[in-house]
Parts: structure tokens; C-alpha cells; sequence
């Protein structure tokens, strides 16, 4: 199985869901981005359906939007 | 680590969260609870935090709330 991946913008609700899905699933089983630092992938994860973070993209490509942290437009500032 | 549990409501956004959460997690370790068919515990899910369906209650007593299905009003109908 591939890895998930886990975008958020360190905001509180974005850090609680982290600390909840990485205990769920495993550190090893999801790839964590930070879009605030990494905003060269704003665009690769709104491809695959992020609307909001924190989000969960399932290895299926799902996409797992998980509580309400921000929006994209906010992530993208 | 205790079961974590998935409350849903049979609706087409549950059902493939579900799909999600049980390949993510483990079959063995949620348990799957349809609010719509088990209304006695809709009141139970409201004190853990669930505010809509499908959510996702962790060991950790964290509440998820995956995508949006259906407000708990909708729910109890």
C-alpha cells in the first residue's frame, strides 16, 4: 500500500488532527506536507481535491477533508 | 490502544469515508456505528463532539469529522 498524504498549514485544528492520524495510522504511512511552507504544492493538492486543511489524501486518491483548519484561499495568503 | 468509531449514516459521503477509514485503519480496530438506524445513540455520539456525519470518535476521545454527509439534525429527522 502507498503512503497517504497529510497537508496542512499548522494551524491548532490542522496540528490535532496530525497528532490523531498519525497515531491512527502510523508515522510511517503518511507523508505530512506543511502547504504554508511548502507552497509550491498548493497546486498539487488542490488537483487532487483539497479544498481545506487539514486534509487526508488517501493512497486510492480520496480525499479526506478532516475537521475545518482553513480554507485554501487563506493557505495561499 | 482501544477501537476508535465511525459514526455514519448511511449516506453516499459515509460510505465511501468509511471505505477509506477501514482500508486506512483496519476493519479490526473501528467500530461502525449507522446513527440512522441506531437512534439511541445519536445522543451518546453528540457528547463525544460529533457535530456531523460521517466522523470518526479516536481512542483519544478526538472527534474527525470527515467530509460532510449529513448535520446531526439531518440525522435524527
Amino acid at each position: 500500500m502507498s503512503k497517504s498524504v497529510f497537508y496542512h498549514a499548522g494551524c491548532p485544528v490542522c496540528q490535532s488532527a496530525e497528532q490523531d492520524i498519525i497515531a491512527l495510522i502510523g508515522k510511517e504511512k503518511v507523508e505530512i506536507i506543511h502547504l504554508g511552507e511548502e507552497k509550491n504544492k498548493i497546486q498539487e493538492a488542490e488537483k487532487h481535491g483539497v479544498k481545506s486543511v487539514p486534509a487526508l489524501l488517501t493512497p486510492n486518491g480520496n480525499v479526506l477533508h478532516l475537521n475545518f483548519g482553513a480554507s485554501m484561499a487563506d493557505v495561499k495568503g
